[in-house]
């Protein structure tokens, strides 16, 4: 893994690769006591002729940097981000990678400030299928928990809005569900996210999706997919979508990073369960062999979002 | 610092006093990635005759319970939490403290689940003054950023509180403000809580303070002082406060663990700053005196707060 250090007030220098391991940390640390810990995902592909490639990872570096700033701690920089994930990233030949970067508040504090230090780490691990289902999702509409707030931090890839959604998706999964599906917390009435992914729902040729604006966090691959549907010639709206409009949908399919694009088979929402288009007519069949073709470079990548490994750092 | 760990689906068993320093911990924990993390604070006392006491650990090992259920965690039972309070505060004569119980998600977690190991962990350290101005608080009203939301964890003591309004916090003190005030997500109208204590207004004979409706924290002197106002005869109202009602107050204070209870000198809202009542005559004052003279033994305990260390451990 790669570990680097920084003090408040400076920049990260460079970091070093060490053996991957349990880190050491002040029980009064800014991650453990307030929180202050943001993490990302990425994935290197291999393509068909064996090349190692990363999908837009200065996204994540950026993604990173707003997080950073959300939370008063210090990111390292766009070309750092990247370098680092570089050298996470083993040689071909040892599988796909799900790329980690973590940046937490790792000096202790005593009362509620930033943290006088931050540490900056990546490791890797090989992908697994995140959702198991290997149909489409089955999601259940949470109507008690809701995930994020306006003036919170929900738009960050903070750790602060994952533990407290975890009840609602252990509660979920134990009822034989895939993911849950919040509302939005003014007015219960908006769709907004899963625990880990975004959502698009598709009406004749019009894709709408919750707009980022402070409650959802700006996923890579939902931009991505945004840019791809566009292309394909649908209309894409970033807007409210109410419940409403998502039962009277004709497809409905997430994004992340792990999934790509999986397509939702059925929202339960109260009693009510509504069975979506999914399969090989369906738009998310063919969102998801697009972007998939271009990070395998099997389609030409004309949008400049591959990075390729460039072997100088192994 | 005491240290117990326990497995998933197992109970916390006797914990051991080590030295204090860094604990090691997986960067896949459940702690730095999604935030399972839940801390408390109390404090021990000094006696005037000498004894060493600690105020109502029980609510606090309690609270820790209520947490744990919200965040999926495995929290220690209420005499363990006691007992490994008691275990880490050093025989009289080593001044005041302020001990931190610490429950973290510390096993290794990859898709978002619970963790499959837990830590709790307590470290102590002197009591300092937490809002170091020796008059009032001078709060700001917060516009832009919010604590909490229904649905949510703000009721409870979860790292992922704290982190969220940090920007707040050091916005309003590079303005020269003790704190900030926040109002409720949903409708921007009601008072909630400062970063780190609760708050009451005082108007005639009724002391209000904004329900624990799972967007506040229950602290435990908000609860011992509101009961301490009754007794003086004030009628305490819990329900939602308005800001007009604030605006309107004579008096306004805070209560915590830290501060025990502590008066507003002002409160400013968008460019109106109101001012209160402080020093001798405010209830405050009568309130923050009774509390400590329980807690230093001053004025005998009639209500059980007191737990006094028995010396059989030391």
């Amino acid at each position: 893994m790669y570990v680097a250090k920084c003090k408040q007030g400076e920049s990260f220098s460079e970091g070093k690769i060490i053996p991957y391991g349990d880190i050491s940390i002040s029980p009064c640390s800014g991650i453990l006591k307030y929180g202050q810990g943001l993490f990302e995902g990425l994935k290197a592909h291999r393509t068909e002729d064996g090349r190692i490639t990363l999908f837009r990872p200065d996204q994540n570096a950026l993604r990173m940097q707003t997080g950073a700033d959300r939370l008063c701690m210090i990111p390292p920089s766009v070309e750092q981000f990247v370098e680092a994930v570089k050298q996470t990233v083993p040689p071909p030949g040892e599988g796909a990678l799900y790329i980690r970067p973590l940046l937490i508040g790792s000096g202790a504090v005593l009362g509620m400030a930033s943290a006088p230090e931050y540490t900056f780490l990546i490791y890797v691990s090989p992908v697994g299928n995140y959702h198991k289902a290997s149909s489409g999702l089955n999601l259940k509409v949470d109507h008690k928990y809701r995930r994020a707030h306006t003036g919170g931090a929900g738009g960050v890839k903070s750790c602060t809005n994952y533990s407290p959604v975890l009840k609602s998706l252990l509660e979920a999964k134990s009822l034989g569900f895939s993911d849950v599906l919040f509302l939005d917390a003014a007015t219960g009435r908006n769709i907004e996210e899963l625990c880990t992914c975004n959502i698009f729902i598709v009406k004749g040729n019009i894709v709408s999706t919750p707009p980022t604006l402070g409650t959802i966090l700006p996923g890579i691959t939902r931009k991505s997919i945004s840019e791809l549907a566009r292309d394909f010639g649908y209309e894409v709206q970033e807007r409210d979508v109410s419940v409403e409009e998502l039962l009277e949908a004709e497809e409905v399919f997430c994004t992340g990073t792990a999934m790509v694009v999986k397509a939702v088979e059925t929202v339960t929402f109260h009693d009510k369960k509504i069975k979506y288009m999914t399969g090989e007519g369906a738009m998310s069949t063919k969102l998801h062999l697009m972007l998939t073709n271009i990070q395998m470079g099997v389609v030409e990548d004309t949008k400049g979002w591959i990075v390729e490994m460039d072997g100088l750092l192994k």
